[in-house]
This record gives structure tokens, C-alpha cells and sequence, in this order.
């Protein structure tokens, strides 16, 4: 592209390192914000950078928060007897989407993924193991994404939960293999919740 | 959605004014800052403001550009005596992008749209008929997109230019009619520059 400004070409550059936004579409919103007011803009920056400066990982579950403990661990209404494990913020977002899910979380950051070099002391899982070791736990869910990094990873966190004799958990396989469980529609996610099986029966052939 | 942080959702808000984006990719977006380094983020968010602060239109053409005169303007390399009007800078770059025009450009800023409320007083023409009324043009060529808003435009800047008794051309229909400009391919759009025609001739059925 030949841009008539370093200034545009910056900015086109920045919108373009998003995963997804090519620099046609990187353009365009660069324009659409040119035609903002300075205020306006001001406000779009610093609303980036004011996140990254002072969000924080809940200490217990390591959901993305504003506080120290996320409000879902702090819930007195919640039921913190079970812990549903899941990827990442989006998939908490998604399963309380669906009213089903009473208990807490559990946000690995990631999962389990050889191909690009994510072993599981790259993924909170300590974390996890110290929430079972201190006790009064009644059931793990694992709610991964039916791929193969979701299952390698629910493989790999089944091994270090047994030695708790917590029964562990999966969402029933509504979702076809290789779906993204975050794009999941609510009454598919909700049921999968709802009809949960142990490990052992979803894993059978 | 159900977002566990007010930063998180204040971002995804920000990113979901864009046009095109969703809430959904918004947040995929936002995701994908928040596990960048801090000096980063602050890169992204600074480069907007900056461009907004220090963004000029051309004084001549009213072209983004970062200094009063853009490059073009001043380059003694481009024929002055022929000016290519368009819609923005979008499609300054897609014609520069041809390699097939020489000569300066006019930036209307948008096309008239009687539906939007953009009336040519909301269009920087008056720029271009003191550009005409200074003589030494020897050809306008309008390069707009070919729609409803683009012909609307068209037919008035044509009654407009009429009084300088300088030809006026338009690109050559290679494209159908509800196509953008922007998107069309460098060769069609090349080819268009070299074979355009007289209005007259390019309006009759
Ligand atoms: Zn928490
Ligand atoms: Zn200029």
C-alpha cells in the first residue's frame, strides 16, 4: 500500500498486528476513527492501555478481574464445593451466559498444545492442584474445547486430579469435534453442562 | 455477554464501535492485547491519538497527509495541468497503487447522499473550483465509485466544472454498477485511468 502519511501507515500498521484484520480492513477503521472527535479517540487509546496497566488475574481462579478475588469467587451464592475448569475468559463468559453453572471456575490460560510449544507449567494448573489439595472440593468439570489440545489437556489434568478422589467431569460432547466450545450456541452449551458425564464414559468409543 | 472485569468490557465496547465489529471479535481482539508486553499495548493506543493530533489534509488536494502540502502536490515529478477526482484516501492509494496515473489529485472527503444528509457543501469542493479558477488545468478526470451516491456526485461536479471549458473525464465503466472502487482489482482499475472517456460519452445509455 501507499500510504500519503507515516502517521496513517502506523496506525494501519497497529490495527493490522490483530490477529484477523487485514490492512484493507485496518484502513477503513483508521479512517472511521479519523472521523472522530480528539476526545473520542483519546478515549479508544487509553482505554487499551488503562486495561493492560491495571487488570488483574483472580488469585483463586485466575479469571481476568478487576479486583485481587474475581466476584465470582467472592459470591457468597456461588457454590464453591465445584469447579468447572475452562480455557479461558471467554468460556466463563460463555457458560454464565447459559445460567446452568452455579459453581466456580477454574481459567487455565490456554491449553495444552505440543504444536506450539504450551506444556502445562505454561498453563495455571498449580494453581488448580492447590485448590484441591486444600480440601472440600466435590467435583471437577472439565469444560475444554473438543479439539485435540483440549483433549490432551483433559488427559493431562485427569491424571494429576485422581490422586484427589474428587470425581471429575466433562461436558457431554453435544459439541461436534473441532468446534470451539466459546461459539457455542446457549441451549447446546447449557445442556452439555446439565448432562455432564465422568471422564471414563466420555472417553469411551 | 457477562463480562467479569468493567476494563474488559469498557475495551470491548470501545472495539465494538469499529464498523464490522462484533462484540464476539471485539473481545478476541481485546484478548489478543491483553497478552502483549505493556509497552506495546501503550504503542497501540498512542499511535490513534497521536494520528489524530498531528493528521493533516493537504492544503491543495485535501489529502491526508503529514505535512501542509502532501508529497504528491509537491513532487515535480506529477503533471499538474491534470487533477483525478475521488471520494478519499482510500482511493488515492488505490490509484497510486496502479502505477498508471501521473497527475495530482482532489479529495472530495465523501460523496454527496441526499439519504445521509451530505449535501456539496459537506464535500471540500469549493478547494477545487479555486483550483480551477487558477488556471493552468488542462484535464479533470472524476474517479468516484459507480453507485447511486458516485453518479449523484458526478452530475453535479459536471455542471460545476462546465464554466472552466476544461475536459472532463470519468474512469471507464470496468466497473458494475454497486461496486466499490477500493476493492477493485490494479488491473481493471489501471486499465479504467488509461481508456476513460468524456462524461457525455461515459453517461449515454
Ligand atoms: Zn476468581
Ligand atoms: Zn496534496
Amino acid at each position: 500500500m501507499n500510504f500519503s502519511s507515516k502517521l496513517l501507515e502506523d496506525a494501519v500498521n497497529e490495527f493490522s498486528k490483530l490477529p484477523g484484520v487485514g490492512q484493507k480492513t485496518a484502513l477503513r477503521l483508521v479512517l472511521h476513527l479519523l472521523n472522530k472527535e480528539q476526545e473520542e479517540v483519546n478515549q479508544f487509546g487509553n482505554t487499551f492501555i488503562k486495561l493492560k496497566q491495571q487488570i488483574k488475574h483472580c488469585s483463586t481462579c485466575h479469571n481476568i478481574s478487576d479486583y485481587a478475588v474475581c466476584e465470582i469467587c467472592t459470591s457468597p451464592k456461588r457454590d464453591k464445593e465445584t469447579i468447572c475448569v475452562v480455557e479461558d475468559t471467554r468460556d466463563v463468559m460463555a457458560i454464565e451466559n447459559t445460567g446452568q453453572y452455579f459453581g466456580v471456575y477454574h481459567v487455565l490460560g490456554g491449553l495444552i498444545s505440543p504444536m506450539d510449544g504450551i506444556g502445562p507449567s505454561d498453563l495455571f494448573i498449580d494453581g488448580l492442584i492447590v485448590r484441591m489439595a486444600a480440601g472440600g472440593i466435590k467435583e471437577v468439570i472439565l469444560a475444554l474445547s473438543p479439539n485435540m489440545e483440549g483433549d490432551t489437556t483433559l488427559f493431562y489434568l485427569y491424571k494429576r486430579l485422581k490422586e484427589f478422589n474428587v470425581p471429575v467431569t466433562t461436558i457431554a460432547r453435544g459439541i461436534a469435534f473441532g468446534g470451539e466450545l466459546e461459539y457455542t450456541d446457549e441451549i447446546t452449551l447449557g445442556r452439555s453442562i446439565v448432562t455432564r458425564v465422568p471422564y471414563e464414559t466420555a472417553m469411551m468409543k
